[in-house]
């Protein structure tokens, strides 16, 4: 008879491109969370939390990312004896979800609908370095009014966000666009219905940031050199097709009026264009009666990013604080947040066109923000560790840590093997712990224990001297009713 | 030419056993959570977010309830061209990933590990009235540790945790039972090997809360006649092996010296026996020490629950205080949290047994528990609505809402169609405000504002008779320069 084989052991491995978040991430992104809610709350916007799986059907089953039509999304069938289960998939963002729920309760909800949502998303792509399937994202819409102040409040409140996580005024800037203005130029450029045309045109106008005024025009007109040397060939519009695209994207100055007069040069005659231009101005007066200025908030022609895939006003907060790169080159942090107004949310289920903009936090790189500006991120404190000297005496270092816990310290007796008291310190170590309490028989008789300050005692092997080390004791003896008292000052020293 | 068909449009539901969760459901959820995380951490306990998804293998492939083994997990295979993509699933628990991450990261972890978790779990499975596919559950567990000092202080951080989230001490019972015990009891009954019997006397006393004393004994004897008139085969057992579980599932006295002494009487000379008794005891010196009396914490042994999946001490909390049930009878709310100890976590993964033991709270059953107790699910209060007279003076509106929101007041402007002014009011009303603000061209001519108490308005309307109507105005108007401290002085006097 053959030997029953084994079935082999699994492997404690995450699945590609899904990762663990231990201890103080999890943390700071929860705090960071709570801090976020608390502004959107504040703004009059209602949590909302769907559940993480939809119909397929409901989905839409795609991203809507024209540039990858065939990444997509987590779906399996619904077991079913004829097999013609329904097709469920995991949510990829926060808006597809918004729009099935805005359409199955649009009758109970009120309207204007202010919601926020936050939590994970997940999507069907190739993973690569730094790069996840899911992750977090964090949203706020405004569905059902087609009114500017919808959009200038979503403005003003993403800059009171990042305000309220720590980004302080001038490390960052929202800027507004207008998709309708970019359509203006498009109208004025005489395309017409040429559709792969204008397709060209705005794929190329997202290549502005990277290679600049020149490169645009030269893009759009006979093509241009790249940096490796190839030749990319152009769109090859004339110098007459080619001047709004490049004062649209000029059209910037260092006032608003200004501006403004820039942007109607770009838009000629066109209908479109002068009501982009005209949502844009009546965005920036309401943001001005809110206090907003350009300090914080700036109507910015160059912003391109979204402009392909919103309708009307988009939005943009980046942060100018400077980095360093995995190179060692210094650049600007970037692009923590967009959104805009999207008009076709939830006709695909209803057949009517129903108004919303929206804006959605890259959870992930604002909290790298937080991390670079030494907002977050510290080493979080560990818990004051009791050390076990005695294993029968465990019920002792159970009322030390009992009475510590509710003094509101953050305490924990040694599960470990007590066994070698080395384990036990190097154990207080890796737990990045403040303080060690030891009680051992001699000073039980006694009735004191030991408090061993942690973060001094290091500090004090690192760099003191032996009269310091004389001076300023890392290791107290008091009684064993002072415990408390006695770790609670060490804590609040270390805090200064 | 055959006409084109349009493609249905997609309906507008949640998947089968799917739900939404709007406003105050999620943000008292979250606010839970946020005090369970808080007492955790005071514990020692470190945050762990692993992902939802896991890899079908490393989740071992279905649930661990031996009554339903087919049920299981939302599962789908990775694309691969060759068809052969690792199978991935949700994760239908946080102990599932807890083995797979201790597994992967074992020798980065402190030892012991004291871990928390809170987050959505997936189950596929039949949805039923007020049972659901995605649910929270929020864990909290001990790896690496045979200590008995790991569950007591499980037990401990279970009652501090009712007691944080507003269960009042005395509503709630902490229970403690061992399954040692239990197996000291199968080995006196003589059943040898026999593991089909053994499972047919875990089954039958776990019905022992719903049949009583008696029922048990019938059942495992020669059967009994349950309510609908059929009769029920016993197990067979003789009345010399019933005896030891009866008097296991009624030794519970008044003070816990008696129950150990009556459980030694039903274990008699079994060695496992003895063991589980004396873990129970030492439980019980390391609560008393920590000043966890009975009245927070007790040994129970006729708690059986999770019996069958543990391998040691297991743990239950109840909540003791009696809500009326759909049918207006009386019962008691039941339990709200379970746990206990499971030896084999990870030798699944690296065939080296590891000790463990946690708990799990069921938290929509606890977030239930607490609006029966009134401590939550009040209604929430809405956003101070700022209506809008006039809709060109949007901006003179926004600064109004903008100085609100500046002063920490949640306010929002009417975003909607304002022509109805009585439109205006019904949104007020839909969205819970306490306070609408009015400012028509009248109002600002004399740069005044209007400010009008909903919340006694209401009660004015529904009550009052016309002198206190007329005594107690719930409309105000004010110098637009005092809009914010008259809001604020409203809303002040509502909280009272």
């Amino acid at each position: 008879m053959a030997k029953q084989k084994k079935a082999p052991r699994p492997k404690a491995i995450t699945p590609k491109g899904f990762r663990d978040y231990f201890g103080i991430e999890v943390t700071e992104r929860a705090e960071m969370l709570h801090q976020i809610a608390g502004v959107y709350h504040r703004y009059g916007f209602e949590a909302l939390e769907s559940s993480a799986v939809e119909t397929v059907d409901a989905l839409g089953k795609f991203l809507p990312d024209v540039d990858r039509p065939n990444e997509g999304v987590f779906a399996w069938q619904e077991f079913d004896e004829k097999d013609n289960g329904d097709w469920m998939a995991l949510r990829y963002d926060l808006t597809a979800p918004l729009a099935r729920v805005y359409a199955q309760h649009r009758n109970e909800l009120p309207n204007p609908y202010r919601r926020y949502a936050m939590g994970p998303v997940w999507r069907n792509e190739k993973p690569g370095p730094g790069r996840y399937r899911q992750f977090y994202q964090c949203d706020a819409d405004t569905v059902g009014t087609a009114s500017m102040a919808a959009d200038a409040e979503i403005c003003a409140m993403l800059s009171d966000t990042l305000e309220a996580v720590g980004i302080p005024r001038g490390d960052y800037l929202v800027r507004v666009n207008n998709r309708k203005v970019m359509n203006g130029v498009l109208e004025v450029m005489g395309l017409g219905e040429d559709q792969a045309a204008k397709d060209d045109v705005l794929r190329t106008i997202d290549k502005f940031d990277k290679v600049g005024e020149n490169g645009v025009r030269k893009l759009l007109g006979k093509g241009r050199l790249d940096a490796s040397g190839a030749y990319i060939d152009g769109v090859g519009l004339s110098d007459d097709q080619i001047e709004p695209v490049i004062a649209f994207l000029t059209s910037k100055a260092d006032d608003a009026a200004k501006t403004f007069e820039n942007l109607r040069g770009a838009v000629g005659g066109s209908a479109v264009g002068a009501e982009g231009i005209g949502e844009l101005e009546q965005i920036g007066d309401l943001l001005a009666a809110g206090g907003y200025g350009s300090n914080r908030i700036e109507i910015d022609p160059s912003i391109v990013r979204g402009l392909g895939y919103y309708t009307g006003p988009v939005f943009e907060a980046e942060l100018t604080f400077e980095i360093y790169d995995e190179k060692g080159r210094k650049r600007q942090f970037g692009s923590v947040s967009g959104g805009g107004r999207y008009d076709d949310l939830v006709k695909r289920f209803t057949g009517q066109a129903v108004p919303a903009t929206g804006l959605s936090i890259g959870v992930d790189r604002l909290l790298a923000a937080l991390r670079e500006k030494g907002r977050m991120g510290g080493t979080s404190t560990g818990p004051v560790v009791v050390t076990v000297m005695d294993r029968d005496r465990m019920a002792d270092y159970q009322s030390m840590v009992a009475e510590l816990r509710n003094a509101g310290i953050r305490a924990e007796v040694y599960l470990g093997n007590p066994k070698n008291f080395g384990n036990q310190l190097k154990y207080a170590d890796k737990r990045n712990s403040p303080v060690a309490v030891i009680e051992g028989g001699d000073e039980q008789d006694r009735g004191m224990v030991q408090i061993k300050d942690l973060i001094l005692g290091a500090k004090i092997a690192e760099t003191a001297t032996h009269e310091e080390w004389k001076e300023r004791p890392s290791q107290f003896e008091v009684p064993r009713s002072e415990l408390v008292a006695k770790v609670r000052e060490i804590l609040e020293g270390q805090a200064d």
